[in-house]
């Protein structure tokens, strides 16, 4: 894989020397498109929905405390999301508590929120939690519903043309209302959940696993939604729920893809500092999503670039509290972050 | 690393031509040489000195019951290593009550046993454990130092030239003297060691990971050795302990190698089935040395490519009870194996 790092590397350098000289290529070549698709990077548009949470945070690390702070798995999707995908829509709902330059910062992110509900009077939904010195347990000290309570999920007419959809972790009778609500099926839809909606709505969650392309679990719950406690075996039953891919979140020790017989495993960037895993998840399957959005192609070999780039985009989401470093990344770390990833696993087996 | 799995397949079609077509390749090639070199396919002439246990196991897990079985960090790490380097040796200590067959097993692998001493009288060192049904916990029922309890590793004269040393999980001061009873210092030391003794010779563990170039243990045994939960930051504390290199095992999680800076990881092969972990530390460190002998290269490179066939041959070593699965591999399994772990990480970033 040496050839990527120094395919990545001629890139770099080719990207910054068209910016560089961009009228004078023009001169020299006197081709404005190719300048102009150098510019473009990453970002291209297909229409990704993602539903989920839109909430506020109480985060405890070893670290620090962060109080009411902007957090949900809508917000942490649509963000990691923006830097691969430009038409991005949310279906949420919120209450008149939430900050107004939350709202202009995910606008300014071409995150369209016309899907989200602003319930006047009402509170935001609210989650505190502290994390063990680990990073890998946390506990949950509060979680307030509030809007979420009676949460209907309302798609504008301009949402009906969704050619992808995340459905972020919710009860799985709104996430299947979605799906519902839509008059044409998106061209790939994949889904969040989590063990609390295993043990108390089983079959409304099996029902929509039935219809989704993409299940994205953690380890545990893929050997509780399947009863196996090896991943192989776990797979391999939970296609039979109707998935034809799967990915399975193991957290620092990274994530697998699945699909049929096939296998593919990408790590978890050793980081120095864990510095607040909020979001991670989320914001792996922002990443995923984005980059499958961004080039529409569903083969098993970009589904796992997708994998590298979920990882890499939830390794930027722990170094800060709340969605502080998705804010504003550039592509060229985003690049750099991947080349990482290339480098971690690069081995010339030499057979 | 498409290309490194054609040329894999590349290597296996030759390998077959060239057995299938000898006596017609030396007419046309007129070369024996180099069918010859084919034929001998992994195996390469480098003295390994392996210092451990040879003993009893009495395993447990949720698929059977083995008692009274070889196992040992010594005999693993052996057989491991016999499939990549020809001059084996062994410094141990058994009993009178160790299974003839069982030794000329070991012999007919390659192995010197010329330092294995055998107590008249007395009996091998004996393990009883159970596994739970994660097969990632175990419970030791019974240890029965005997023959260990008074060890003094006597190297005889025909290994003082051994070029490559890894020195199995023992007591620090037992790993020390063989060190100090080499006349010259092996080109690599290598050392694996568990938080056992770091609970309870933490001073003469330290002296002794002073003076070795590798150090091979597990993710909880990095961070009480470090006091660094991180994996990153422990590896910079234990880069100034002495080891240059630190491989951290971490199950079915896969492993870390570390060199100063640089980081590579390597998978676990996910597994339908996990039969009996019971020796597949010591049979990754096995197959890692065997490997290094087998190419006398010590640059990071090359120590990536040692770390993957190191998870090889444990990935075998977890399909059977014991030592079984390990007794005869054939090179096309080993090197079928690896191209699973090309495949498994294997992705065109398209930076």
């Amino acid at each position: 894989m040496q050839s990527y790092y120094i395919r990545y590397k001629c890139a770099i350098f080719a990207e910054k020397f068209f910016q560089k000289n961009y009228s004078l290529i023009n001169l020299v070549l006197g081709s404005a498109r190719f300048t102009k698709e150098m510019q473009k990077k990453l970002v291209h548009a297909m229409s990704l929905l993602a539903v989920g949470t839109v909430a506020f945070d109480d985060i405890e690390t070893p670290f620090g405390h962060a109080e009411m702070v902007v957090g949900g798995a809508a917000t942490y999707i649509t963000l990691a999301a923006s830097y691969f995908a430009e038409d991005l829509k949310i279906v949420s709902v919120i209450g008149d508590d939430f900050p107004q330059e939350e709202l202009e910062h995910l606008k300014s992110r071409n995150i369209d929120l016309e899907g989200l509900q602003i319930k006047k009077g009402e509170k935001s939904f609210f989650w505190a939690g502290r994390y063990h010195d680990n990073l890998n347990e946390r506990d949950t000290l509060d979680t307030q519903l509030n809007v979420l309570a009676d949460f209907d999920p309302i798609l504008p007419a301009s949402y009906q043309n969704t050619e992808y959809l995340m459905l972020g972790n919710l009860t799985p009778a709104i996430q299947q209302k979605v799906i519902e609500r839509l008059d044409t099926r998106p061209k790939f839809v994949a889904l969040d959940t989590m063990n609390f909606w295993m043990d108390t709505a089983m079959e409304s969650l099996l029902e929509v696993i039935g219809k989704i392309d993409c299940l994205i679990i953690n380890d545990e719950e893929a050997r509780q939604l399947s009863g196996e406690h090896s991943l192989v075996k776990a797979a391999a039953t939970i296609h039979k729920m109707g998935p034809r891919y799967l990915v399975i979140k193991k957290g620092e020790h990274g994530a697998l893809l699945f699909e049929g017989g096939k296998i593919f495993f990408a790590p978890a960037l050793p980081l120095a500092e864990v510095f607040d895993p909020t979001g991670a998840g989320d914001t792996f399957a922002g990443g995923f999503m984005g980059y499958i959005a961004n080039t529409g192609d569903l083969s098993f070999d970009n589904m796992k670039r997708a994998v590298i780039y979920g990882s890499a985009m939830a390794s930027f989401c722990v170094e800060k509290f709340s969605i502080e470093r998705l804010k504003n990344l550039s592509n060229k770390e985003i690049k750099e972050r991947v080349a990482q990833f290339v480098e971690l696993v690069n081995f010339d087996a030499q057979l």
